[in-house]
Order: structure tokens, then sequence, then C-alpha cells
């Protein structure tokens, strides 16, 4: 799946395209792998427009970058056996050739299912969790605001706070997902952002104010939670939404982080990869004993892709956004002996 | 000196009143004190607006509040020394009756002044050095700018990041305060916020970006520092000086922040008083050694004070502003014998 437009605003389909391509054999140090499940994130929006970070925009006609869960075709020159499951930064495409030294073997832990890898146990989760352990470090009866609670990064927030003995408050942007919130994630309370008299219900949330909150969602949450902060506050900026959507850069009041004594953070995931092997280890504990439910949009087929990254960017999503390119294992289809690729 | 009026923007001498008010003898707990040097600080200008902080605004007709070095006329019941100097919460008077509990000794290192104790040695250096040891960290090779940088808490933050290895950058509101800022106080350079080509002078001035930044100053300055921020920088908001003479509210791009993975603290000094030993030891050194040089704006009588608070106010200060209410020690002068002071 290639970007033929700029988006204005959120992305539409049609600003992208899907072609067929031949895919060469793997050179030197190159493995071809199949993608099981592509993940979609919103920091991919930043590229399409004037890029993420220090990082370029991605020039038109190029392949959308992304993370999948894939299976290993034909391993090369590498040890990784055929048909096991590698995370690879394939890009939006059902096949790739990858350099085998980037590719991590996909470790689950029973009863999960490999897309697991690239929510609750991989990038976003890790986000969540370095933003608890470095930026919100909550103490027992502290209260803990996520925003985009039911997100991939935002569900494993609020169940990290919850396991520190912190009271947990969803910021959500539908009264769907305030419901999957308290039902089904555990949060201890949950505040409609879209409702008109959404402070109020967020001072009601919060009665002894705010001691954390992970920030992912827009200017007027933003300034909200600001106004409610406890004194010596921790606030992580993970993400800023709706910048995505063209809206003008997002603003923090300076006299409310001086009147809180707060203290705020700028998270970048990459910083924190030193604290992969805790993050898996804990939070596949809170899987496994229930304190997190997996929660997946999943779609299926690689012509959903822009519906689905849309979806995401609207904020329609419920839980991490997973496109599942080949559901299958390869080892049960047959295979056309020169492989091609849509991408 | 009492409020008659709130001030519009910067304060004028109009929105002051100087009156003579009977002294009455200190009662149980209580010590008379006859104010030497009397303090000026930029925080009071929200308390005759709007409130600073959790504090709620003056009334009109009250002293405005300040603290001052002063010396004990009639210690009442309490052990302090008459001929002692103290520090004390007089307000902007000339005499005053207050709590012995809340006197503090006035210990200055020989050779320096007892004013000292309000500036470098007082609140204003304890702000500097708890934004060094708490929020800034330095290392040696990092580049640290200090807006206000020739004020009474700038002067002693660029001494510090400088006795840390660091290179220490001046932000100042007049060529005037650039060569003060270079010439005496030793920075390694030295920007004039007003220059139109400031940003690129700041540029030239942080070759390797900027690791800390000590904010006391306007949005322009705030945002161009933002923009400079190295990766893992840390900013410490000690103060925002357009919001005193009317301005919006001072905001941070939220952008920026995530970036530069920066992580922004509010400045409250009351947060640090646990640092005021060490605070006192570490920056008497400086003083004592020339890295830090005494730099006061001295006014003298107490009806000096609205224009040296405007002056203030507007920046046209160099070095900590301190007005001298009775420069002579009060053994040297004869006292009517029901005592008068002026409010």
């Amino acid at each position: 799946m290639t970007l033929v437009r700029r988006p204005v605003g959120a992305p539409v389909p049609e600003d992208f395209a899907l072609g067929d391509v031949g895919l060469e054999d793997p050179g030197p140090g190159q493995v071809r792998v199949r993608v099981r499940s592509l993940s979609l994130d919103p920091y991919v929006r930043s590229l399409l427009g004037s890029g993420h970070l220090a990082e370029a925009a991605l020039p038109l006609g190029s392949v959308v970058p992304g993370r999948s869960v894939a299976e290993v075709v034909d391993p090369g020159d590498s040890a990784h056996p055929p048909g096991s499951l590698v995370l690879a930064e394939t890009g939006w495409r059902s096949d790739a050739v990858v350099d085998s030294a980037a590719l991590r073997p996909v470790v689950v832990p029973a009863g999960l299912p490999p897309s697991v890898a690239l929510g609750a146990l991989g990038m976003p989760g890790l986000t969540a969790y370095a933003a608890h352990v470095r930026h919100l470090r909550p103490r027992p009866g502290d209260t803990v605001v996520v925003s985009a609670a039911t997100g991939g990064v935002g569900s494993v927030s609020g169940a990290l706070a919850r396991r520190a003995g912190a009271r947990a408050v969803a910021i959500v942007g539908s009264r769907e997902k305030a419901e999957v919130a308290t039902a089904r994630l555990g949060y201890d309370a949950a505040v409609v952002r879209t409702d008109p008299r959404w402070l109020d219900a967020l001072d009601e949330a919060c009665p002894d104010r705010i001691h954390g909150y992970a920030h992912l969602a827009d200017q007027a949450t933003l300034d909200g939670v600001m106004e409610r902060l406890a004194a010596g506050a921790r606030v992580s900026l993970v993400g800023v939404i709706d910048q995505n959507n063209g809206a003008p850069a997002t603003r923090l009041r300076v006299g409310a982080v001086m009147v809180a004594r707060a203290t705020v953070h700028g998270m970048v995931v990459h910083d924190h990869l030193d604290l992969t092997d805790d993050h898996v280890r804990e939070v596949s504990d809170l899987l496994g004993e229930g304190v997190l439910e997996l929660l997946e949009d999943t779609h299926v087929g690689l012509a959903r892709a822009p519906e689905a990254f849309s979806r995401l960017l609207l904020g329609r999503n419920v839980g991490k956004v997973v496109v599942h390119v080949h559901p299958e294992s390869s080892r049960s289809t047959e295979h056309p002996s020169q492989p091609r690729s849509s991408t």
C-alpha cells in the first residue's frame, strides 16, 4: 500500500493505492516474510504529512511504514526457522524482503494471539510502561488520568496505574468507550470528553485532583486536566491527536505547570527500549491475571488498512488497531513459484 | 506603603500611598523591628492583581507584603538580642511588630552586606539553587541558558551552571545587561532578547543546542529556547514576566517538549526549603571565591519602593532590587518615646 496523495486532515482511502509488485529473493542478510498482522499507529500520520519528530515526511509513491508480526517464508542465510514468527518493519505490505538483523522473534504467553506483540506487549505497551515507571510513578491512593484510555497505550496505562494502587480515570471520546473502560478495562471511572459537562464529570471522577496524567488527546482535554493537577503532579506527553488532523499546535499553560509544581515529560518510546524485558514480563502478568484485557480493533485484508487507519485517527477504534493481512499460516496455502507482493 | 489602586499592567507610584501610623508595643511572642533593607520581588505583582498561586489578591488599603533584613529594636519576650539583624516578613514598612517565631537571624559571610540575605543567600538564591540541583542538573559540557540572567535568581543560576562545568548563556533585556552578564557575572555569552536577530544570536551562543533552561522571561523568549532544546533537556519554569504586565497567559508548545523528550518543571521555591543549608553554604562559597559577584539595584528610602518596583517589573534593574529603608543602625539615632511607623 503506497501513499499517493498527502492527506488533508484525517486520511481517507483515496490517499492510498494498493499495487501488485514483484518480490525479489532475499539477498545476503535478508529474509522473505509473509505479513500476518500489521500494526496501525498514530505516529505514521505525521510521516504522511510534514514528518515525525526528526524523521522526514514520506515521499509520495512510497510504501507506508509499519510494523508487523510476520512469518518467515524464506530465511535466506539467516538462522530464523521457516514458519517462525518475527516482528518486522515490513510497512503496509502482504509480503516483504527485510534485513534479518532487524528482526525479533515473537514470544507471546500461552493463550494470547501473536498480534499482542504489536499492542500490549509491543511498542504501545512499552510506551505506557515507560510513561508509568519513568514519568507518572503513581503511589497508592494517587489518581491517574489516562486519555485515549481504551487504545493500545491507554489500556495498558490504566492497568499499570491500578496495579500500583492508584485510582485510574479514563478520558474517552464516546459513551461506548466509557462503557468499555469501566466494564471491561477496570477503570474506576470514565469521562466522555465530548460531553458538554465533561469538566464537571472530571471533577467528580477526581475528588483528590490529579496526580498523574498520560496525554494522548486534544487541546481541550489537556487544558481541562492541567487545571485540575494536584501539587507535585506528573504529566507524560505521549501524543497529540488533534494535530494529526490539521488542528493548530497543542500548547500547555505555563501557569498551570507552576501552580501545581508539576513535572511535564515528553515521551518518545525509542528512548526507553532498555525497559523492554521488564515491560514484557510485567504486562504479561497483567494479561495473564486478567487485570488487563486484550482489546483489539481488528480488520482483515491489506485493502482495509486505509479505512482502519482513518478510523484510528478519528478515534473510532476501541482497542489496538490491527490488520490481519494473512490470518492463516503460509504453510497451509500454496505459493506461486514466483512470489508477488501487494503493497 | 499601602496598595490604594490595583495596577493595570506595570505598577506606577500612584498605585501606592505612604502613610504614617502608630506602632503598638510588642505583645506576647512579638518583636518590634526597624527595617534596614527591603526586598522587592516579582511575585508580589501577582498579589496586587488577581493573587499568586493559591494566595488571594491583596485587599486595597493593605500594606504591601515583602521580606526585609530588619534590626531588633524591642525584643519583647523573645531571645533575639536588641540590635541583632533578622529576616522578617515586615511588608513595605519602616518599622514593624512581627511574630518572633517567624524570624530567622541573618548570618552573612564576612565582607558581604546583610542585604545579601535577601538575594543570593535569600529566596532568589534558593530558587536558583533548587532549580539547579533539582531541575536543571547540568553535566560538564552542557549548555545552560538563563533568562533574566542578571537578576536576583538569574545571576546565581549562571554561577551555579559554570561551577558545574556547563556553558552558561545569558538572555537579557538590554545591551547594558549583556555587558554586565559577560564582563561581571562571567557568562560565556549573552543574547539581547529585544534584538530583531536575537534568535540567530541564540543559535550562535548555543552551538550544541540547550540542555538546561531557567525561564524567567516572556512568551517569545520561551518559544525561542524551546525550539532549540537538546534531546533530554530540562526546563525550570521559575517565573513569567509578561503576565505581570497584563499580557496573555504564557503557553508552551507540547510538540517542542515531545521532540526534545524534555522534562519541564514548575518551580515554587517554598517546596525546596529543605535545601536552605546546602544553598547558603554553596552560594557563600561562590561569592567568597568571586565566581559570583554581588549585584544589587539599590534604592534609599521607603518612598522609593514603588518606583523601584516598577523598574523591576519593567526589567530595568540590574541585579537584585533592594530598598535600603534605614541604611544605618537604629543605635546611632534617637527614637521618639512613642514609636511611629511609615507604611
